[in-house]
């Protein structure tokens, strides 16, 4: 997280604004916070231009939530589309099979997730009351380099990829994310939704994960996770600050360059995902055996550079290059890169 | 949340001991909050004697949650008895009829909800898979002065008073509470299940409100509510520096002592909860009018006396005693409500 939003919640953090309450300790009904809700709502509105027949939702549950709250509210006992190409596309879709028929338009898992599809590899069927993808897979290092062209509505999980570059809104009927990689700390998962695509839910979906309900609740059903909301908050305006979030997308191709032009260069270091597959958000590769792997990790650490370890499944390096990641990082990282290069080559 | 708590977790958001991260930002699989987690949940056993054939779970979504995760795991779509003594109750039985047989065991609506029954009130069922009931009633000012004697599992939602009295866990089968009353920020609920009842699940069940899969997962699922869980642990840590959880009673007894003591004289107030029902945390009452109910907020707040309003269900005052509330704050009212009836009587 930035370091300036981290100061000022502390500044704030036993006396928000006078009010004499922490935003941890406040009521969610009183006036003080639902000021803060409702500001940081409309920021949010702002940020992505959100068009005024969507809603955003701010819930809990992480995206697995969502990977059951998905279909339970827009299958209605039909047919999905869903794009595999990671981890959690395809737990999305396992989870999706409890509730209606799941057609795996595309699977990225013979090829060790390395890739995207393009648009034509995509199998769409007729019926389907939805395509799902994953924009960012955060494992794999890959991202979609384009919104896929379907005849249904589109659901995206772009919870590695919010808050990083523009998405064009009215392309999708539901977009979600977790917030713990750019937006918040961990607890907080934004739903923004199509108004029209509510009220479609099985009769066996829980009151909670309603998207009708929580949209007449506006996120009040119970108690939402206030104080994630406020850094939400703390954080648009960061970003705001900083020149707003095409200036974000800005960042973190030239973060991202900075290592992938790089690891092109070097014949010592192995990439892992396809050049037009990469993501800005997420940089993975790895070195010539395991071991090495273990020491870059552990004298990168030694170095202020931490949690590059690559995810357990997958093993290797992943850079992680989230909107917080100061430029000089990235050059940082690249220095020991060819110093670690040099001197185990 | 005591002011104390609100300092330590200022003074640790930019660097939690020496790590370089603030606990919002740290990967929840790492080291440094993987130890957070473990102590955490170790605490909270040992504060409650948790036996060793339960399972402590951090989760998310608050009660309602709860609400729909209770039937869909424990109900085998048989049969479950509840005890409607509030608001919550009541939703929790509604929750649940999507998914199995409710018995209504007692209600307390036709009565305002003004008291909790005597044991040889409750109408069991034969064949009940559990007995649900919601400890202390936060609108109302009730709260159950004895765990009920039952032939099943007891489930108990004790949100609003977890860590403020000893409850003896081997009589519950499962009991839970969502955070934000006693505990921590809004986000987290923790729920202590015995481990034989894992496994039962309705195959239409998410897989995030699995017991199963989060007993297996060590509620670990997907990202957990870290920053929650971390200030979980400074308060259970301010509770034990404070004498324990016996002390947390002793001290809401004699809080709300005051207030009961004061109403029980006076004939300008009028109280809500019935003698033997009274809640030590949340104290109902009300003026003879709402004209100065309205009044009686309005100078409180002017006074620094702030969140008395009661529920819009209900109207009149509600004095919420929590954990963090001093005595100092206690009297300070009392004198306040003095004051108040001099003037207005």
């Amino acid at each position: 997280m930035p370091e300036e939003v981290l100061r000022k919640a502390a500044s704030e953090m036993l006396d928000y604004k006078g009010s004499g309450m922490s935003v941890m300790e406040m009521s969610h009904r009183g006036p003080v916070f639902k000021e803060i809700f409702d500001e940081t709502k409309a920021k949010l509105k702002s940020l992505y231009n959100v068009p005024d027949d969507y809603e955003i939702l701010f819930l809990q549950g992480g995206a697995t939530s969502q990977f059951a709250a998905i279909p339970m509210n827009l299958i209605e006992g039909g047919k999905a589309d869903y794009a595999v190409t990671g981890r959690f596309s395809a737990l999305a879709a396992e989870e999706a099979e409890k509730y209606g028929n799941v057609n795996i338009s595309f699977s990225g898992k013979g090829e060790g997730f390395k890739r995207i599809p393009l648009q034509n590899e995509l199998r769409l069927s007729d019926e389907a009351k939805y395509f799902y993808y994953c924009d960012n897979n955060t494992i794999y290092g890959t991202q979609w380099s384009y919104i896929p062209d379907v005849n249904t509505e589109l659901v995206c999980d772009f919870s590695s990829s919010a808050l990083s570059k523009p998405m064009e809104i009215s392309k999708f009927g539901l977009l979600y994310a977790g917030a713990q990689k750019n937006m918040a700390p961990a607890g907080l998962t934004t739903v923004i939704v199509k108004k029209s695509l509510s009220g479609r839910e099985l009769p066996i979906t829980p009151k909670i994960m309603s998207y009708k309900v929580q949209i007449e609740k506006d996120s009040m059903l119970n108690t939402p996770p206030c104080w994630c909301i406020y850094m939400l908050g703390l954080t648009i305006d960061w970003i705001t600050d900083k020149g707003g979030i095409e200036m974000m997308q800005k960042n973190a191709r030239e973060r991202s360059a900075l290592l992938y032009d790089f690891l092109d260069e070097s014949s010592f270091y192995i990439k892992m995902a396809e050049v037009n597959s990469r993501s800005p958000m997420n940089v993975t590769f790895r070195t010539p055996s395991e071991e090495l792997d273990a020491a870059f990790c552990k004298e990168a650490e030694q170095k202020g550079l931490l949690s590059l370890k690559g995810h357990k499944s997958t093993g290797g390096i992943r850079a992680s290059l989230y909107n917080a990641m100061p430029i000089e990082g990235a050059k940082a990282l690249v220095e020991f890169m060819k110093e670690f290069e040099n001197k185990n080559v």
